[in-house]
């Protein structure tokens, strides 16, 4: 697979996001969003969505020089006119008032409309980690994911997300679709040509299917936990409640209502999010070393498979980083290089360089 | 199965509770959070649970006289020392504290230590429901989830909750283990002597089970989403969430240093318990018209079987709740009515009747 450095993925999405129309500050920060998918191995996160965003720019969809407005404010809450900005305009807005708050009161707790995508949900409840915070976050999405007993895709992938400081550096981060696996696995699968194991989708006669391709034609996605006898309906519990603190609170429209996320969107998608920070400190002294103690006790844990080590939430992301950094590049599809180019060339900017 | 009327229920009780100890407001209190679980029909935490509670009372593991203190607290955080009392004692008194404080400043966060067993997580976040608010509720237990790839249980079934009020007097009620399926449910499947689904648990040899016997006796249970490869490390990731909001916020002790909950304790759990109450009021206006819209929208979609409708997140309980108290009695086996008259010649009370 061709090899990007670092620098020039982050170059090429940056200048990408100013031709399409971002400012430079926002343009930055959208471009972080999306690299540090790339760098933690999300790559369905990363530079593989630039275009989408940058569509969403060029037909009006998305406005990256909104600034979001705060409607309601409290010491501890917030609800927040995302203006239909950049995922990372919205982002960096709400999370840094939830910080503001939580460090003010203990507690901010942010809820937003009229939001654009915003990548991986982790990468903002992250921010409120580096504060030594613990940081939440939620959004809706398109309806794809569907209800137990049902025939139709109504609920999101809603991802859930909460990162939590432990001492010496370290850390927990949970960040997960709430569906068993996201479209992008399904995609993975085939790419390489295998089946999909039992309980992540319907097919198109909303039967149970392991045919990759059928079932990324159907996009019907089972909730965590698969069918009903395996308790699927836990997921699909788990996407409702994000559907609350997201869509509920912020006034947003209902997942059932947000169109597919396509190249050719015609309106604003008008998602909810919903942005969480909590100050450790107002409760018993000494989070930082019971998280680091959790931590170590898990990854400590005798394996099944000696050569599968026990992670903790948050590993695989922090390993991957690491290797992406000692590397010094990203490792990009063939396809993506080819989008890349085209993209370069339709926008006029400098195109992507592998080394 | 012998019928008992849901008064006669509760009188037994709270007249058992009151014998083993409780002073009157704390039995009754702690009878209501149990008959809740029977008259929704959640069998394994109610009645089926009352010796345990009445022997940690006798034999000091638990103090029904206990009064939660709290340690530390700003506008919208407590931080809370449960002194050993009754789940219900704790949790009556925390999650009065996170409703004042949701309706003062919008959200009240209540983190607390020295907690005993709480039974339903789903009961507390609908005392924050009935009062307009959004209600959440967690807490960690004994060791009993092993960790994708670990061969130990290391975790808990650690649920999560939440309650949010909908138009009309509607609800949705999220109310989960963080397990495929709780220990009572593997119970049943060897009572019916059917094996268990995949992905359930695993084996006394850290191998996946369908032997219901095997898996009780193994004490192993698989996080939701089950095994790797069908993603339960997500189940994983959220049982570890609950960890951090429960024994990391309020320096309770970590599921993996709880003992076992035994007829025989001989010191208190310290289990970690989170309240949360957050005001809609403070977000967009119309929050209750656009849960029940969700609700509406889910329970409307079409079900690929006809006899099996779409069910919303808390309808399977409040269905229950509605036939146990057309019925006006609730079906107990006949086993529990054996060990409710051990109980009752033990402790000297009039023993349960049936009608
Ligand atoms: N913006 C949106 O609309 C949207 C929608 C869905 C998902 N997402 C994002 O997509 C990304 C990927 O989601 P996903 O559900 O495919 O993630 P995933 O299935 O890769 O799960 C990721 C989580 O599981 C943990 N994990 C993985 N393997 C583990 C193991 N063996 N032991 C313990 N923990 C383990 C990771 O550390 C992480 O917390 C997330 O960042 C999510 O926020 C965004
Ligand atoms: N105190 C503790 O230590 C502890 C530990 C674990 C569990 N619990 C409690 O045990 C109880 C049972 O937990 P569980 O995991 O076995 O519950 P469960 O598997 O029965 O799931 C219950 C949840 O799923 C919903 N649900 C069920 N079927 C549905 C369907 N078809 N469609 C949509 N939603 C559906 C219910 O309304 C509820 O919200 C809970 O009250 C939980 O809080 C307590």
């Amino acid at each position: 697979m061709p090899e990007v450095r670092v620098e020039e993925a982050q170059r090429f999405m940056q200048e990408s996001l100013l031709a399409g129309g971002a400012p430079l500050t926002e343009a930055m920060a959208h471009a972080d969003l999306l690299l540090h998918a790339d760098v933690v191995g999300h790559y369905s996160h990363g530079m593989n969505r630039l275009e989408l965003y940058i569509n969403d720019m060029k037909s009006g969809v998305c406005n990256p020089h909104a600034e979001p407005i705060i409607l309601k404010e409290t010491a501890a809450t917030a609800w927040v006119d995302g203006c239909d900005g950049l995922g990372a305009t919205v982002g960096n807005f709400s999370m840094a008032l939830a910080i503001k708050k939580a460090k003010e009161c203990g507690v901010g707790w942010v809820a937003v409309k009229r939001c654009n995508h915003y990548g991986m949900a982790g990468y903002w409840a992250l921010k409120a980690e580096k504060e030594g915070l613990i940081g939440m976050s939620f959004t809706n999405s398109s309806p794809i994911l569907v209800p137990t007993r049902a025939k139709q895709g109504t609920l999101g992938t809603n991802p859930i997300s909460m990162a939590a400081p432990a001492t010496g550096g370290d850390s927990i981060v949970v960040d997960l679709a709430t569906t068993t696996a996201a479209m992008g696995k399904v995609e993975m699968q085939i790419r390489k040509g295998e089946p999909l194991p039992e309980g992540w989708a319907l097919g198109p006669d909303c039967e149970p299917t392991t045919d990759a391709q059928l079932a990324f034609d159907a996009g019907k996605l089972l909730p965590l936990g698969g069918l009903e006898k395996t308790n699927g309906y836990k997921g699909y519990c788990l996407s409702a409640m994000v559907e609350v603190l997201c869509s509920g609170l912020s006034g947003s429209r209902a997942t059932h209502n947000v169109p597919q996320w396509s190249h050719s969107q015609t309106e604003p998608p008008n998602l909810g999010q919903c942005f969480v920070a909590l100050n450790p400190e107002c409760f018993a002294p000494g989070f930082g070393d019971r998280i680091a103690d959790c931590l170590q006790h898990w990854r400590n844990l005798e394996p099944v498979d000696p050569s599968l080590p026990v992670l903790a939430p948050g590993d695989k992301e922090r390993n991957n980083a690491k290797v992406t950094h000692a590397r010094g590049t990203i490792k990009y599809p063939e396809s993506q290089m080819t989008s890349a180019k085209r993209l370069a060339d339709r926008i006029g900017i400098r195109p992507l360089e592998a080394i």
